[in-house]
Parts: C-alpha cells; sequence; structure tokens
C-alpha cells in the first residue's frame, strides 16, 4: 500500500460553546472540506470521533446526522469512540480506511459538548469507563492521576514544582493559540496554591472541561498530489491497550500503552525518539506529560521531570512538547482532542502554526484513553 | 492486498439474559477464541460494536475492560458504533484493520444488554438516533416502519398477509437456530391478529428487545491457511449513508444505501445478486426484509412480496433468507446483530448450520442502522 497523506485541516474554538455537538461538528467539517478544497460528493468515508454525545446530550446516531448535514451522502458514517483517545481512534480508523483501498477520500471529525454539564455530572460520565469495582469505590481519573503523581514525586525525587512548570509551560503556549480554551499565562506561585483537586494535584494540574471540535481529510499520497503540494503524511501509527483495573499494573508510572503504541509507530515510519521535532501528549493531567515522554522514549524513566526544569521541552527547546498549549491550556472536549493534536502538528509541520510555529520535519501525537487504559501513538511527516 | 479471511466464529444465545453486557462479550469472545484456536496474545487487534452500554448500563470504556478479561493485552482496542448496524460497522473495521496490514489477527465482539429496561425506555434510547425535529414530534422506528409499510402495501398492491408470511417464515427458521430468543412456529392467523403497534404493522412484525452477543476472527487468507482448511472470504464489503431525515428521501419504499452498499460489494467480489445462494438481511421490521431485498437486486422494486408468497425465501427456495430466523426470531442486540449474520453465513458456507443448512457458496449480509440511514453489505465465500 501506498503512504496515507493528510491534505486539510480545521478546528473550532474550543471552550464554553452554546452549540450543541452536531453544530460544533459541522463547524469543523465544512471548515476542513474548504481547507482541502474537497467537494463534499468526493468523500467517500466519514468518521466521527465521539465518546458520549449520548451520556451528554440524548443524542445518539450523531454521524448519520453529521454525513447528512454536510452533504457528504451517501459516503459510509460510522462513529469511532475510545474515551479520551477517540480522537486518536478515528485517525487511525480513517487510516485504516485509505490504507486498505476501502475509501480514496475519508473525512474524520471528532468532538465533544460538556459544559453544559456540571463539573460533577462530567466527571461522573468519564469515571465510568473505569472497572465497575474501581468505580464503585469512587475512583475517578483525578484521583488516579493524584495517587499516581505521589508515586512518581516520591519514587523519582522528584520536586513538587516540577508539575506546576509543565502547567505554566503549557498555558504559556496557549497564549499563542487562537483556539485554546484559556489565553493566559500563569506562574508557578498560581499553581501551586491553586486548590487542591486530588493531593498533591491542584487545579492548574487538570485540564478543563471543554466543547469543540476538530477535522481532518485522509487520502492516499497519490490523490493529494492532485489537490496540493502541501500535504503531511501519517508515516506512523499504533495502539495498545494496558490493563483495565490500574492497580493491577506492575509499575503505575510506566505507560505501558505509550510504550508499545510508540515502538509500533516508530517502527513503522522508520524512525526513533530522537528524530522526533515537535510532540503533542496528553496533559490531561500534568504527570501524564512525565509519563509519556519517558514511555515514548524521549527521556529515560524517571528522568521526564528534569526537562521541564532545563527547558528541553519548552518552545525554544530541543523538543517543544505541546506547541498548541496542550489539553491543559487548549481545552479536552473529549472525542477532539486526538483529532486536535494532528491539526497542530499538521499545521508545524507546514509552517502555517504562527505564533507558535517550531522549527519541524517529524512530529508526534499521543492521545490517552482512560488513565492509559489505551493509548494511540502517531508520527507525522512532511510530504516529500 | 491479499483477500481478509474469518477463522472462527461464535454467538451466545439471545434472549432474556441476566449477565451484564461485559460478561455476554466475554463468552462470545472466548468461545471465538477456542473455535479459531487463535491464542489470546495473538490477537493484535478488538474491536467491540455497542451502540449504547453508557445509556443502557452505565458502562463505558467497555472495550478495554473486555481486552483486559480476554487476555489479549496489548492489542489495540476500539468500540464502534453504527447504532443498529454496529455489527456490520466492527465487521467493515475488522476487515479494513487486515486487510491495511495494520492487524494480523484481529477479533471483533459484538453485543448488547437491553431487556433489563423497560421497552419504552429501550425504545427511546434507539429513537435518540433520529432527527431532532422528527424525535420532539414522537417518531420512533417502529413509527417508521408503519408508515412505510402503509406506503409499500398501496403501492405495490401487496396483501397485508405477505408481511404476516415474512415473521411466519423467519420463525419457522428461528425453531431450528438453538440461539434464537423465540423458537418457536407461528401461523399467519396468530402474526394477523396479534395488537396493532404501529399501524397496519401488528406486534409478530417487530423483532423482539434482547440480550445478546456474537464474535468473529479475522486474519490475512495467508495466515488462515496456518490455522485451518475451513474459512470463509470477506470477497466484498461497502457502506452507504441515507439521509439523517427520512422524510427528506425521494422515496422511502427504495433502500438507497441498501442498493449503493450492496453494488459496491457486489463489485469488489466480483458477483451480482444473481449469484448469492443464501443472505441475512435485517428484519428489524417485516417489512424491511421486502425492501432489501429489492435494494440489493434480488427483486425487482415493488416485486419482493411476491417471493415471500411464492416461497422463493424460505428454506427449501431459490435463495433462502434468515435461516438464522433473522432478527424477527433470533432476536436483535443492536450491537451483536451484524456479526451474528456474519455468523450465520460462516455456518452455512462451511456446512456446520446443522438443522438450518442449507446448499450455498456464495452468501450475503446486510446490516441496516437506524431506518436505513446507513446500510452495510458483505459477500461472503468458501475459502479455496
Amino acid at each position: 500500500m501506498g503512504d496515507v497523506a493528510i491534505i486539510g485541516a480545521a478546528m473550532s474554538e474550543f471552550g464554553e460553546r452554546e452549540e450543541w455537538l452536531r453544530a460544533l461538528l459541522n463547524e469543523a467539517g465544512e471548515d476542513c472540506l474548504d481547507d482541502a478544497g474537497v467537494a463534499p460528493d468526493d468523500v467517500e468515508h466519514l468518521y466521527v470521533s465521539n465518546m458520549s454525545s449520548g451520556e451528554f446530550e440524548g443524542q445518539t446516531g450523531i454521524m448519520n446526522a453529521v454525513a447528512h448535514d454536510l452533504g457528504v451522502l451517501p459516503a459510509y458514517a460510522e462513529r469511532v469512540d475510545q474515551t479520551s483517545a477517540s480522537g486518536a481512534a478515528g485517525v487511525y480508523e480513517a487510516w485504516q480506511s485509505v490504507a486498505s483501498g476501502a475509501s480514496d477520500m475519508t473525512l474524520l471529525v471528532g468532538g465533544e459538548k460538556m459544559t453544559h454539564t456540571t463539573t460533577e455530572r462530567s466527571t461522573d460520565i468519564i469515571a465510568s469507563i473505569t472497572h465497575p469495582v474501581e468505580y464503585k469505590h469512587g475512583i475517578t481519573l483525578p484521583s488516579f492521576a493524584g495517587l499516581t503523581a505521589r508515586l512518581y514525586l516520591d519514587e523519582y525525587d522528584a520536586p513538587r514544582e516540577s508539575l506546576a512548570k509543565v502547567a505554566v509551560k503549557n498555558h504559556a503556549n496557549g497564549v499563542n493559540n487562537p483556539h485554546a480554551q484559556f489565553q493566559k499565562e500563569i506562574d508557578v506561585e498560581t499553581a501551586m496554591e491553586s486548590p487542591i483537586i486530588a493531593d498533591p494535584l491542584r487545579l492548574y494540574d487538570f485540564c478543563p472541561v471543554t466543547d469543540g471540535s476538530a477535522a481532518l481529510m485522509f487520502c492516499p499520497e497519490e490523490v493529494a498530489r492532485q489537490y496540493t503540494d502541501d500535504y503531511v503524511l501519517v508515516s506512523g501509527i499504533g495502539g495498545a491497550t494496558d490493563t483495565h483495573v490500574v492497580h493491577e499494573r506492575e509499575d503505575p508510572t510506566h505507560m505501558a500503552g505509550a510504550a508499545i503504541s510508540g515502538q509500533e509507530a516508530y517502527e513503522m515510519a522508520g524512525v526513533g525518539p530522537d528524530d522526533i521535532d515537535v510532540a503533542e501528549l496528553h496533559d490531561m493531567f500534568t504527570i501524564l506529560e512525565f509519563l509519556q515522554s519517558e514511555a515514548l522514549g524521549f527521556f529515560d524513566q524517571g528522568e521526564g521531570w528534569h526537562a521541564i526544569e532545563d527547558g528541553v521541552t519548552t518552545m525554544d527547546g530541543d523538543l517543544p512538547v505541546n506547541p498548541s498549549g496542550g489539553l491543559k491550556s487548549k481545552g479536552h472536549p473529549l472525542g477532539a482532542s486526538g483529532v486536535a493534536q494532528v491539526y497542530e502538528i499538521y499545521k508545524q509541520l507546514l509552517g502555517e502554526a504562527g505564533k507558535r510555529q517550531v522549527d519541524s520535519e517529524v512530529g508526534l501525537t499521543c492521545n490517552v484513553g482512560g488513565f492509559g487504559n489505551c493509548v494511540i501513538t502517531s508520527v507525522l511527516e512532511v510530504g516529500r
């Protein structure tokens, strides 16, 4: 099979949006059709990444509605769910649809509408992904994050401030992203003094609850050349699942799903961690940025925190991480996030990232479902 | 790419089950691993077809749980939703995962747990797939079926009894299916005198509310030969979406999604409707068996009802339709149904269908999402 290219990308403003999911998905979908210069009639497959429109809105079958609204009928339409990694699962399906020959033009739209619920209700909907035994004992994803952060700080003698510095970095990056939910800088003191949510983690260690959408257009490389000279290739992609019961993991500070999916993506792309110029990692909680950067081989285990202290992952460092602002500052509309990660790398590789542009030829995205229950990693390169 | 083979299949008993979805999925998944003779470690991708575990059970992330329980970690896991065609959407994804080279061994498990809710509640969950405007006016899938049946009977001078005869045929077939929810014959009189649900349709024109699961194992044909001499090839597959607003369809008695997806599947397989020896169609409502058999080219439009009158689609007819008993008698656990359709054709083609065996070398399945909003058609052939 030939390589799979991305020839268009779009994302909505992330934040508190008045529109319902369907309108948000349509917004990114229409913008992506425009950006790619693809006529709706030419779309053969449509994937919609979304975790829980049924639970959040009482609306299901959203992929059929979006196919109708965007005018891509009779394109095959499907919803893809991998909890908070639904976006990257959609990227994986879109890639497969093209690589298998099933579709020569695939539109992926990811989104979630969440802010109309209370934080308690949306936390509970998300917690319904956990093992029933853990759920019954009151476990939520933030509490997993707190427990893991405590373990990490103790195990590797990391200062608490290093976590705060992840938030500070990603907020600083988000200032330059017009789509980000929070476009304001914070300082370490603010982060360290914010209310405790799940000890030792505080408010600024967590991504917000967000509405938003993002979209990408995939096709075979030979088709891409008919549309544009500026495209990006999905040169590697892989996905892996870890134990559903988090406490059964041998070492909760090692994200096996990220390590295995990363290895798959590297092998397929024929690159290694040293070849990555820019990365979008799943910083739903600050601690996760360390864990992924280690599991993906950017740093040795337990040494990810040095990177933030040494400025390696800032915009002018050797490996900028989350130039978009990450989930922390850009926001985390579940089904959109993995799509928006690829949107960011697409823009970076094509030199269209504006004030947040970094010098890059090879980029990586890592999208996490649950608390590392499933992880999908992609390697992206400029088309040649 | 080479052909994609199915080397194992399993299904649970359909009906009112005490187990929750997770246990049902595990049951079919384990039986399928056994049937295929594949070690859990060798599974690379796991797809779970399920429409609404969040709405029915308050449990999400079910694919991660099943990956854990079946011991297939670190296989990539994902949930696939195409409403009541979720099962076939999973077949399509499993096919793509193998055809694209992403996976050399893909397990698909589909299921739904529904009977613990009231019929009203489950009808409402399913109705949440409809357009909000239609939903607000009280439209449900049964009411669409009633309206369309009235139109069909009027338009094509079909006798009301012809619909009843579909139910009678599929109940007769279900008697020979040990997995079917209803294993009892009915007569035309019983069907014609049963309570009206959505005029002119009566109780026996509708499939029941059902719990159950089914599973299939996919791999490249060259891998299949290492496991068995008895396998089935997915020689054609296609999917197509129709308008989300049902009343916008030019002719509601023509299922465009079935026609287009069928054409795609035929072309890919290099066959036509005349080559099909046996078919499993989506008889969620009796009227749908006529509409699909016409859209798929078995009969001219408006003439599908003659087939049941002339005995063409019975077990000893030229084209047996729904030898499994169909959704009508076997039951319709949403995410399982499309998988169970392929299970039936797999068993038929390999000569393992017991008392319901028909002579066949090429089979077809047609799984319908919504009221024809999305349709997926597959052509299956014995491996050579």
